[in-house]
């Protein structure tokens, strides 16, 4: 079997974790398997070299910033590949570069654009265990430095593991699966045997931290099966993989929160077409994701509100963006509002199952929680509401669904 | 005029003194000249390495550590160019191998190959300031990154002034200049306006910790002007060139003490040709550079005594290997002493003035100081004295030698 495994920030966050997940690794190849490990940066160290740069400047230029970041999963890598090494084992530790993970050059957040990983397989095939820097690439020419965004190092694994046809790709965190809900809020949570991409996917875009999004999006692309496990025991995790009948049976797997949001209104903004074209194209291209829009019917057919949410860090650059085109409009007053939370049910049953959003809106309404937005999509419906209900709706929700039973 | 830029550990040490650094940086760009940046690990950071690294396995595989160690270079390049950046000035961080340091393979000690800084070149001529992490390079196929040994950054420096024939190379240091010997001995010691490179190369070799040896033998070959100036102060330095006839009028230059060596003696070695060529063939095979070797006149013929000195990290390996071939050989005893100092004068007048050699073991002997070993050059008499006359040797030498004078 061919294994790709990413151990995150914290399984690798000191030298004992280091020597415990070079032990795992050893343990794994024991059982003549083929290993290709993906690393993080050391747990804080990412958040340190923001620090610094934050120091010396309010905007240190990302071209550096990119540099001095990828020198954190450098640091992990090397010091896994020489424990390993020190095991008796051979291992190698490879850059983002070395590992070919070819990326376009929006420094900070970089796309990749082709997986070279030549010599990954090169060294799995001479029985080497390649210890790979996550979240980093290299641009097509060679040139530049890249990282990948938050979270890049599980797109870096599944990046790989798609390129070597591994047969799984293991991501190994501090929690060891996928829970109907944030076990910090239900006690009752369950955690997750298996779970479809898509699910996986609307989980991880709404506030779910285990996984990345777009990892599982590229997972789900090539078909990459994943499990999400602990590095701390040897609990078999969840298998995020293709839909399947059985997930159909159950119509809600997942209640998400993420209170990392923030809510823009723009009163009055003349009804014509091409307005919010205008408006979200300013937004998208100072590099803010716009996620939920809601347009409200102009009653008298000359003006209308519009409301979105952006991500609480963008909310001050949104709203000053926002500001400037509602001066230009003519169009009313542009306010932010920070104290909310988006509340989402997930399920793919939803496809099959009618009633659900229904059910959704009732009990938040039964527990006097005010909706503020709404949002669905085939397997998702998501609700804006105020902060202060979070763990209420939460907890309301995973009871109503009954996400506590198997 | 073009200008290369060293800066060492401690000028970069934290986020004052980089910025401190890209001031300095920026004020010299002011005047209208190219400048060239090239720094060193923040100071501690390759230690902190070295001693994470140790506590994971007492011999850490050298390709790993070479890679694990670059990124302290990487930082503090980036996080300068970030610095200049933000000051409304063009840099840009470069790695060594984005520098075009083009090594050999032997890791952790690796020798500079080629130079293929075009890179470098262009920003420069684009108007931008190249920030280059020192100390690492890239082996001919681009496919490993390596260091250059401590001290390496300097033969960064030089190596990209000699590349881009920079009108001088500035290596910034924490001391104002080369002295006539270390300050903390002696306190009349006198900053040098001048030194020639094969003086400075002696003393490089000899201990003086201000400038790496390479690198002075590169700036010799290549006939690349260095000063070496403190990053704290605007005081001028000391400028190493090609000696001049001035700097033969003056018989000693300087006193250097090196107390990092160990001596191994051979008892009873058989006199046969080869036996010294096997031994010594055997230690640099182990990557150990001998020093000094005083191998006695045989008394009857038939056995004599060997000694050579090593770097005393060293000397636990070195007396493996010599006890190992001492036993293949049936000689006496190899014992190690660590208790042991060098004791040189250096000054390129020793080529044209007589008697300096009896001067120094006269002296060395009206202070009932005992010479272990002596080993000359053209320019340079060293003696192995016991450890505990170090600064009393090095004392009554600038004494005599009247270094304090201009």
């Amino acid at each position: 079997m061919l294994i790709v495994q990413k151990y995150g920030g914290t399984s690798v966050g000191n030298i004992d974790r280091i020597r415990a997940v070079a032990e795992r690794v050893v343990k794994r190849r024991e059982e003549r398997h083929g290993i290709v490990i993906v690393v993080s940066a050391m747990a804080g160290e990412t958040d340190r070299f923001i620090d610094i740069a934050g120091e010396l400047t309010g905007k240190p230029n990302e071209r550096d910033m990119d540099m001095l970041l990828s020198s954190g999963e450098i640091v992990s890598a090397s010091l896994l590949s020489i424990a390993i090494n020190s095991m008796g084992y051979n291992a190698i530790a490879l850059t983002g570069m070395q590992a070919g993970i070819i990326t376009n050059t929006s420094h900070t957040k970089a796309k990749i654009e082709d997986i070279r990983a030549g010599r990954v397989k090169e060294a799995v095939d001479s029985g080497y265990i390649p210890v790979i820097a996550g979240f980093q690439g290299i641009t097509e020419d060679f040139s530049d430095i890249t990282t990948l965004g938050r979270g890049g190092s599980d797109l870096t694994a599944v990046a790989i593991a798609s390129f070597l046809k591994a047969d799984i790709c293991e991501i190994y965190t501090d929690v060891d699966g996928v829970y109907t809900t944030d076990p910090g809020i239900v006690d009752k949570a369950r955690k997750l045997e298996k779970i479809s991409y898509d699910e996986m996917l609307e989980l991880a875009s709404l506030g779910a931290k285990v996984l990345q999004a777009r990892s599982v999006e590229f997972a789900k692309k090539y078909e990459v099966p994943i499990v999400v496990r602990s590095s701390f025991n040897y609990s078999p995790g969840t298998l995020v993989v293709k839909e399947d009948s059985d997930m159909e049976k159950v119509v809600v797997s997942g209640v998400a929160c993420d209170k990392n949001q923030a809510k823009i209104t723009i009163r009055d903004v003349p009804d014509r077409p091409g307005i919010a074209a205008g408006l979200f194209q300013s937004v998208a291209s100072n590099n803010i994701v716009v996620d939920m829009i809601v347009q409200n019917i102009s009653s008298d057919g000359k003006f209308t509100d519009i409301s979105f949410t952006v991500p609480k860090t963008d909310a001050k650059s949104a709203l000053n963006i926002t500001k400037q085109i509602t001066g230009e409009l003519g169009a009313g007053e542009a306010t932010v509002l920070e104290d909310i939370a988006k509340i989402s049910i997930v399920g793919v049953g939803m496809r099959t199952h009618s009633g659900v959003a229904a059910k959704m809106f009732k009990t938040l309404s039964d527990n006097s929680i005010n909706i503020m937005m709404i949002s669905t999509s085939e397997i998702k419906i998501s609700c804006i509401i105020s902060l202060k209900y979070t763990e209420l709706a939460v907890r309301v929700l995973h009871d109503i669904f009954e996400l506590e039973k198997e």
